[in-house]
C-alpha cells in the first residue's frame, strides 16, 4: 500500500518558474511547511509528501486567466504567464480511500493559490484500493438494457416538459402517450423532485400505474428515471417508493447531492442510478479553472452512477463536439476493473446528430434523449421516436440521414422541422 | 404559499438583447417551451413560471468572459457582450423547500446556456418556509463561546501541520503543547480525515486524552475541530466518536460532502459544525462564472453549519480584502430569523491583519486561525498565541500594532518575524 499513488494531472498557468509553482502545489496539499516535529525523519517526509512527477511546458500568455495571482518579486515587466501540464503523485498512504478526502486533496484549496492564474484538474489515476472500497456501477450498460429490454440500438428517451406546474395526473397522461408511442426511457426534469404541486409519492403512483399497465399489455416496461434528489433520508425513502411501485430507475442531481450521498444510495440501491450533472457548467466552463470530465466521471462512477449526462454533439449548450466525444468515450471505457456506464446524450438532440455521434464514437451503447425532437415532431411523439431510431439505423449503416429519409417519412419530417443548421459559437 | 418567491440575483454577460437572454434563463429553469398539454391554462403557467423581476444594465465588453457563447443571427460585428444585474423570481410553489432542488434551480444548467458568456449567482432571498424546514445553525456564536469558554475577544486557533504523515501520538504531542500554550481552538487539516497512518478513532482518543487532562488542570477545554468528513455512515460514526470522547466540535469539508450530507449530520449533531469550504475557489474565482459568497453561505447555514471559512484580510490566497470583508459581514448577519455563524478567518494570518479586520468589520465574534503565526513565532506557540491576542487588543482599542508592540514584546517579535509587507496581486 505504501508505494501506491494517486496521480493527478493539471493544466496550470503561473507567473512563477514552473518548478517552483509545482512544488508549492505539492507542498500545500501534503506536508505543509511550518516546522519539524519530534520524530519526523526525512524518510517519513519522503513517504508522505506529494511529489511532482512531470512538468510539460506549454504556451504562455501575457494576460492572466484568473484574477488574484501574486506578482513574483523582481519579475520582468510585462509579466508572462506560463502554462504547463503538471502531474502530481499523492501517496495513498497519506490520503486514504475516502471519496471526500480524495476530492479535498486533488482539488480543495488548490484553486485559491495565488501562485496560479489558472489551475484545472484534467485527469486522475486512482489505485485499485478505491475499487475495493467502492463497488462502482451496479447495472451499467447490460443491466440497463435488460431492465428496459432494448438491445442492438441506443435507448431512445425524452424529458417531461414543462418541467414545473404539472400535477401527477397530468404527468401520467403524458407518460401514457409516450409509452403508447413506444418510448424506451422517460426522465423527470432536474427541477422536478418533490414540489408541492407534484408530491413525489403521488407522482410515482400515477406514473407507474400507466407504465405498469402499458407493460402488461405490450411486454415492454418503459424505464422512468424518477428524480429522488432530496435530503438523505427522503432520498432513501423516495428510492423505496420507486422500487415498491415497480419502477426501474432512480435519478439524482449529483452535484447538488454530493459524492457521499450517491455512495450512500448505492449501498442499498435496487435500481440503476441515473446521474444528472446539472451544475456541471460551473465546474468546467472556464478553461482556467475547475475540472475536466475525464477526472470528474471517475469519482462519480466509484460513487455508483450507472448513467451519466454528457450533453450531445451540436448541442444547444456551450460545449464543443470534441469535448462531448471525449466524455462519451470516457463513460464507455472500463475503470479500475469496474464496468462502463451509459453516456446520456441530450441538449437539443433530434436525431440529426446521430450519424456524427456514431461516426466519432462507434457506439450504440448510449441513452439518447430528445425533448422537442420527440414531443414536437409533426407526426406526434410516436413519429418522433421512430425518426430517431431511423436516424440511428442510418448512422450504423453509414448512410446520411438525408439519403435514409428518402424511404423513411418520419425522418424526413424531422429533418424538415428540426434541421436549423449548425449553431455558431465563439470558442475562444 | 403560492405567492412566495425565491429571488435570485445574477451577474450576466450576453451578446443577445438583455430582455431576450433573461427570458431564456427564466424559461429554461421553469416551464420549458415545447408544447401545451391538456389542462394547462394561462393562469397555471403564470403561477408556476419563473419571472424576470429586474434587469439593471451595466457595462459591456468586446471579448466574451466564457467560451461557447452563441452568435446571435444578424448581430453586428464585432460582437458586443452586454453585462447586467438580473433578478429572477422562482415561485416557491414550483420549487419546494429541498436544498438540493433549490440548488438545481438557481444554479444547475444555467451555466451551460450558450446565450451567456458570463453568469454568476450573486445573492439569494429565500422565503421563511426554508427556515421552517431546516433548523439552521445550532450553536452559532454564543454556543461556540460557551463550549470554548472564550468571551469578549476572538477565538484564537491554529491548524495541525504538517497535514499528513503524523501519527495520532505525534499529533497529540503537538496538541498538548498548544493546549499548554493557551490556544482556544485547534483544527484538523482538511487533508487529514481518516488516513491509514492516523485512523480517526485512534486520533480522537489520543487528542482528547491530552485535551481532557489539560481541561481538568486548567478549567479550559480546547475546542478541537475533528475532520469527520467521510461517507455518510462513517461521518455519523465519527461524530459519535468525538461526542463520546468529550470533544466539542466536528469539522466537515462542505463542498466534498454536499448540502444533504451536512443537513443530515445537523439532524442528530450534538456539537458545533465547523464548515471548511475547501474547493470554494473552483466555484467563485472566475468573475464570469459560479457563485458569490453571500448566496453560498445562506444555503450552508440552512444546512446547519455553525462556523464557516472566509479566508482573511491580506491572505496568502487570491482573494481581495473587499471580498473577505463582505464574507465576514454575511456570516455575522442573521438569516431568516436564524442566528449568525462564526466567520473563520485564516490563510496567512499572524495578528498583523487584526487591526484592519476589526476596523472594517467592527466585530470580535470571529475565529482567527494562524498556522505559522502561532507555530513559528520566535518565542514558541505560547508567545505566538499571546501576540495574536495583543494584536486584537490593539485593534479593539484603535491603536496600531506598531504602537501597541512598544509595550508588548510578543507582538513586537511577531512583527519582526512575520511582517513582510503586502502581497502584490494582479486583480484584473
Amino acid at each position: 500500500m505504501s508505494s501506491e499513488q494517486i496521480l493527478a494531472t493539471y493544466h496550470i498557468e503561473t507567473p512563477f518558474p514552473l518548478e517552483q509553482a509545482a512544488e508549492t502545489l505539492a507542498g500545500e496539499q501534503s506536508t505543509g511547511t511550518f516546522l519539524r516535529i519530534p520524530g519526523e525523519t526525512d524518510e517519513l517526509r519522503e513517504q508522505f509528501r506529494a511529489k511532482v512527477v512531470k512538468i510539460t511546458p506549454l504556451d504562455s500568455s501575457t494576460t492572466p486567466g484568473l484574477p488574484g495571482v501574486r506578482i513574483p518579486k523582481g519579475a520582468p515587466v510585462p509579466l508572462l504567464f506560463n502554462r504547463a501540464e503538471l502531474q502530481i503523485a499523492f501517496p495513498l498512504a497519506s490520503v486514504g480511500t475516502s471519496l471526500s478526502t480524495v476530492t479535498a486533496t486533488v482539488t480543495g484549496n488548490l484553486f485559491e493559490l495565488s501562485e496560479f492564474s489558472g489551475l484545472r484538474l484534467l485527469d486522475l489515476e486512482l489505485p485499485l484500493a478505491f475499487a475495493n472500497k467502492y463497488p462502482g456501477p451496479q447495472f451499467g450498460i447490460p443491466g440497463t438494457r435488460k431492465l428496459s429490454n432494448v438491445y442492438d440500438r441506443p435507448l431512445v428517451g425524452t424529458i417531461i416538459k414543462p418541467s414545473v406546474g404539472l400535477s401527477p395526473e397530468q404527468t401520467a397522461v403524458m407518460v401514457s402517450q409516450l409509452a403508447e408511442a413506444g418510448i424506451d426511457v422517460i426522465k423527470d426534469d432536474e427541477l422536478m423532485a418533490n414540489p408541492p404541486h407534484s408530491p413525489f409519492e403521488k407522482r410515482v403512483e400515477a406514473i407507474m400505474r400507466v407504465i405498469n399497465e402499458n407493460a402488461e399489455r405490450t411486454g415492454k416496461k418503459v424505464m422512468y428515471c424518477f428524480n429522488i434528489s432530496d435530503d438523505i433520508d427522503s432520498m432513501m425513502r423516495n428510492h423505496d417508493t420507486v422500487v415498491q411501485a415497480g419502477g426501474t430507475c432512480v435519478m439524482v442531481s449529483i452535484n447538488s447531492m454530493g459524492l457521499p450521498a450517491v455512495a450512500h444510495l448505492r449501498k442499498s440501491c435496487a435500481l440503476p442510478i441515473h446521474g444528472h450533472r446539472n451544475g456541471w457548467g460551473m465546474l468546467t466552463r472556464s478553461p482556467h479553472l475547475g475540472i475536466a470530465f475525464p477526472a470528474y466521471q471517475k469519482l462519480w462512477r466509484l460513487a455508483g452512477v450507472d448513467h451519466l449526462h454528457v450533453n450531445g454533439l451540436q448541442n444547444k449548450f456551450w460545449e464543443p463536439d470534441d469535448s462531448v466525444v471525449k466524455s462519451i468515450e470516457a463513460c464507455l471505457a472500463p475503470h479500475l476493473g469496474q464496468q462502463a456506464i451509459v453516456p446520456v446524450i441530450s441538449s437539443g438532440q433530434w436525431g440529426g446528430q446521430a450519424v456524427e455521434t456514431y461516426r466519432r464514437t462507434r457506439s450504440i451503447d448510449v441513452m439518447y434523449l430528445a425533448g422537442g425532437g420527440v414531443m414536437a415532431h409533426p407526426g406526434g411523439p410516436a413519429a418522433g421516436i421512430t425518426s430517431i431510431r431511423q436516424a440511428w439505423e442510418a448512422a450504423v449503416q453509414g448512410i446520411s440521414i438525408e439519403e435514409y429519409s428518402h424511404t423513411h417519412i418520419e425522418l424526413r419530417q424531422s429533418i424538415e422541422k428540426f434541421d436549423k443548421g449548425p449553431i455558431l459559437r465563439v470558442m475562444e
